[in-house]
């Protein structure tokens, strides 16, 4: 499907809470042109991730806030249709932060080439791409799973923590997932995970503990909120708290009640002396090619699978993004502008 | 001054806040006899240090509490006046867990001779003992200084933070130390620090903030509260928090108010990779000779200075160290129970 204009979802304004039609715009532009020294993008498939949310939020974060009247930024699935850069040939297939758009101009800076025959090119949004190397990166420089530790994450169904549970299998741990209901079969029965519990569950402490007989070693922190809340008491001396993300607080719009929890937190983590780092992945940018050489393995392998939600239409991107943020897509949230 | 008892402070009860004298009990035993193995020592100076305070709790916590009715345990300089062990010899100068009493057994196992030529026998509890090694396995391992940052320790006259704050001067940091009021020109005239701040000014955040104009890249915690929340909003993107003391909290006995800032720290720690750690000075025990090896070097050079508060009489250690607690002591606070 060729269109002669430049579909285009842009940012109208500043979500308050969970982002509503109202927070974005569907205009028709025209499609760019490439100047010299650029390429023209022809976008076919759009990743929704959990930290666009930061993204449209006026808080100062990690990311630059998206620009009012601008399209959304995003990672992209692209096809380069017209090339004035000599690096760039026409039918390249690359990943680009092409936005939530039909076309984009790129000057090439960033835009890597996928190879369609080692995977799915979809996969590049996902486990062979950024949620991927969030998942290794994070386990490799700040959670160090070991042969026989617990590691526990949430989101367990999503690209990033079904990589993060599935490479803690393969490094020797036992893996406990957090996931909606529907998903903890995929979780023990596909993925192998040692259990899986529902992360609505009113008793969602007892059962983690239960499921964490020897205590947490690794907590990748994707979530926070109630998860966090449920793990803490369980951590054991050493324990490792990668924290890459906190979807369960992006939409909250008050400060939660007291009492006031940092005073304990900071106690936890002398006595229990833990570890808690952020970080984002492109902190460790320069282990892109040790990420792709492993992960990619074990995907050939079948040590890791992976799963993808791929919805039909650029138009859908706002409503599946807010779905992504509620936890109701399963896998990788990908929209699919053209085929 | 010989006695021909062994004069002990016992452990009475768990304190509720700040330890009150009838916590603590006077009492006169027989001087112990070494069975074969054993050593006994005849304690000269007593380490007082915060922790102290965390074994009086009965909160669970990496040091093990306290026992009631036993003497109460901590640092000492002894010396072996009897030894049934080849490998110690009556007259060695050891540093021990000799405990708030004038005599203690010792298998030998964690006793470390004392080289008196290096420095006084008193810096074994200080510069060259336990709270010197916290300071240092803390910046190598978790605060790791850099050249033109910018570093914020509390308690800045006590022997971690003096300790702390020097090796970061001599890695060519800002230091910006905190501390009581009368201590503030002893830390910037004597020890070159870049700026030091009254611990109790209504204006902290504000004088902080101006004291750090490029941020604070690494955080030496250990006091909590107040200069915590001082700090929090200054750190910069990737900067260390070595947690090994929460002073502030130790006599709190009630949660604090709301809201609860919990989740703010975990955003925070995303938002700017911060790394927090908690630590003790053992987990870093393999590290010791690196430690004398530089420390010792810098102090003969003049490199680190320190300073000591002595207090004559093993009667006075329940009131120095609630002194202690309250930041009323000046330097290494140690009790002299016999020259």
């Amino acid at each position: 499907m060729a269109y002669g204009v430049n579909r285009q979802i842009l940012f109208a304004s500043h979500p308050h809470g969970e982002p509503r039609p109202e927070n974005f715009r569907y205009v028709e532009s025209p499609i760019p042109e490439a100047a010299q020294g650029q390429v023209v993008l022809r976008n076919k498939y759009l990743s929704l991730d959990p930290y666009m949310r930061g993204r449209m939020s006026t808080a100062k974060s990690y990311a630059k806030g998206f620009e009012i009247g601008q399209p959304l930024g995003g990672g992209t699935v692209s096809v380069v249709v017209a090339s004035k850069n000599p690096a760039f040939s026409q039918g390249d297939l690359v990943v680009a932060m092409g936005g939530w758009q039909d076309y984009a101009l790129s000057d090439g800076n960033g835009l890597m080439r996928i190879d369609p025959t080692i995977a799915p090119i979809t996969t590049a949004l996902g486990v062979l791409g950024m949620p991927g190397m969030t998942a290794y990166t994070g386990l490799a420089n700040i959670g160090e799973p070991k042969d026989g530790e617990t590691l526990v994450v949430a989101a367990a169904a999503g690209p990033v923590g079904s990589t993060v549970g599935q490479i803690a299998k393969i490094k020797g741990c036992r893996v406990v997932g957090i996931a909606g209901e529907s998903k903890l079969s995929y979780l023990t029965d596909e993925l192998g995970f040692d259990a899986a519990l529902d992360r609505r569950s009113p008793d969602l402490r007892t059962e983690l503990a239960e499921a964490c007989p020897m205590g947490v070693d690794v907590y990748f922190e994707n979530v926070g909120g109630a998860v966090w809340d449920a793990v803490m008491p369980l951590l054991n001396d050493f324990a490792r708290v990668p924290v890459c993300g906190l979807i369960s607080l992006y939409n909250a719009t008050e400060p939660p009640a007291g009492p006031d929890r940092l005073p304990q937190l900071m106690r936890l983590t002398l006595t229990k002396r833990l570890r808690i780092q952020g970080f984002i992945v492109w902190d460790f940018a320069s282990q892109y090619a040790d990420f792709q050489r492993d992960v990619s393995a074990w995907v050939r392998a079948g040590q890791i699978k992976y799963r993808e939600t791929i919805v039909d239409g650029l138009e859908k991107a706002p409503e599946t993004f807010a779905e992504l943020l509620r936890g109701d897509t399963f896998g990788k949230a990908i929209i699919k502008i053209e085929e």
